[in-house]
């Protein structure tokens, strides 16, 4: 069975992926064993090193290549927006969606600088998930076919797979999952999104509430969570980030929706989230929580909260950056460089 | 007289830089003007909509350009090597000078993923400054001459300019600089630099004391605190940042020691850094304390400790980023997306 091939249900989704390869060990020691000779003080780069070895042993080769850089952007709708929790109204989703394919949005312009390639995914925009603070958000088959769309999702060959998301209503449905895994109060795990304070932002929190009151019993269950909770186009973030892992490809996850649905993933899969890095900190306050939950540290803490993967984007010069160092310095012996004393 | 006249004299240096150039507030009206249509919340592309409109007030233009983007290296030699307070011998400078020119060293490859020029100014190598625990590093010709060399490595045309350095010692100086500037006791400006810890570090910060106890009558002035503690190399980044405002340019500082040398103009003329950001807080303890002096929150903070305008190099594409977002994106109008509300 091919790892592409469309997960049947729940059941086999769990079945498929309850252990993930891991790391490549000798990738991996191919890399530190090359970092020190080159001409720099040892650990000088920082993060740029530790990234190499990331890259090298997720990719699963030595050296590390990044000709093929992937965005994939997933947009869904959903029912909760009728509970008045986001500042948009929700046919923003697929405006925003066509701007998208017309290159007028944020993601557009931080792709082309950045050399990726961007795919937008919209899942079923005319058909959003149940208001989930009434009900499950998705039925097992909508849930699994998200799910496969983004594994399906996962372009050949690609050396890095960014990940991000355009949903009306989706801050709502990331602190409702957050609030499920990791309890505290449904306030600590709700934000403005795109942009309401006061008086709405409680009534959003309340929303959040009355949304995990409702599916408790699942709460012990990440993939129920997500399909309880989530919304499509976080359904089809997690079945990319699985698809990644299986294809060795290294993920950068973007903000605080994508960050809840990899959640989900790290709740029922050990150690899933491995091959992924926490691109940068959302202005979404939960969001730095949610990475401490992860135990992700950001690439960049840049106050942004616009979600469409424009934070992984963003985070992927710096990729280039370390392997670039990595694989294109000179050694101390190369250069003819004194090492140290 | 052209403002890349060569300055004749510290007193010279003092007078025509005594004021500065402000802000281009009509450019920066213009980007303030443009934001908030851009197809996305208002604010939520966080630092990178600072950044676009620091771009434009300090290029003097709305539009923001980035087409010429230039990093210039200044290397320097340092007497008080002789004190023992590096790791490395002095000749690794010249040497990784040659490892610049022909490509091998980290900023030669960061240079080309950012798509920036590359220069190296190397002064005076087999010259080292004097022994600053015993005497003033530079006497004033030779200061004001690196000062000299800095502002005419100035490129024409250019977009943005990046500062960094190389010069084994130059922690040492940087220390001594900060303590002299800003007080507190060697120790807490003292750091490992290229990496020397324990015995040799407490020694390193003695030296850092003696010499500003030596140089304490001139620590109320920065410039003579950059002549007297400083080195060559630190001298021509503090010209070529003093350059760059003159001609519209901004510029990113690197680490530690180029902070330590924009730290001696700040000290001297007011708000002299207002068109620099600090691309990154390096691991070097000392510069984080030294950004809070300044006034700066680095846009990276990467753990990276090697100077050569790594860090700066590095922070080039969120400055892409955040330019191509402004000037790329869509408004609401064009895209028929939906505003707020």
């Amino acid at each position: 069975m091919s790892i592409f091939d469309p997960f049947l249900s729940l059941k086999d989704l769990r079945e498929r992926t309850i252990t993930l390869p891991g790391p490549d060990e000798k990738a991996a020691d191919a890399a530190r064993e090359r970092e020190p000779q080159l001409t720099k003080p040892p650990g000088s780069l920082g993060r740029l090193e530790q990234i190499s070895e990331w890259l090298a042993s997720w990719q699963g080769r030595h050296p590390p290549l990044l000709e093929r850089l992937c965005v994939r952007v997933f947009a869904g709708n959903h029912g909760v927006v009728a509970r008045g929790v986001s500042a948009y109204p929700a046919e923003v989703t697929v405006q925003m969606v066509g701007n998208f394919e017309v290159g007028g949005a944020a993601i557009n312009q931080l792709c082309k600088t950045a050399g990726a390639e961007l795919e937008i995914e919209a899942l079923d925009l005319d058909r959003p998930t149940a208001d989930f603070s009434k009900g499950a958000a998705m039925v097992e088959a909508d849930f699994v076919s998200a799910f496969n769309t983004g594994v399906a999702s996962l372009p050949t060959n690609s050396d890095l797979l960014c990940i991000g998301e355009m949903g009306i209503g989706n801050t709502t449905s990331a602190a409702a999952i957050c609030h499920a895994l990791y309890g505290g109060t449904a306030k600590d795990w709700t934000g403005p999104g795109t942009g309401i304070n006061g008086a709405a932002l409680d009534a959003k929190a309340n929303v959040v509430g009355e949304a995990v009151a409702l599916h408790q019993d699942i709460c012990g269950d990440g993939l129920e969570v997500l399909r309880c909770l989530g919304g499509r186009e976080m359904a089809a973030m997690a079945g990319a980030i699985i698809a990644a892992r299986l294809d060795r490809v290294p993920v950068l996850i973007d903000g605080y929706v994508a960050s809840a649905a990899a959640a989900a993933l790290d709740a029922t899969i050990p150690r899933a989230l491995d091959h992924c890095l926490a691109a940068h900190v959302s202005a979404e306050p939960a969001h730095r929580m949610l990475l401490e939950k992860l135990g992700k540290t950001a690439l960049l803490d840049f106050g942004m909260r616009l979600g469409e993967g424009s934070g992984a984007a963003l985070a992927i010069p710096l990729i280039r950056a370390a392997q670039a160092c990595h694989t294109g310095m000179a050694t101390f012996a190369e250069a003819g460089v004194s090492d140290k004393d």
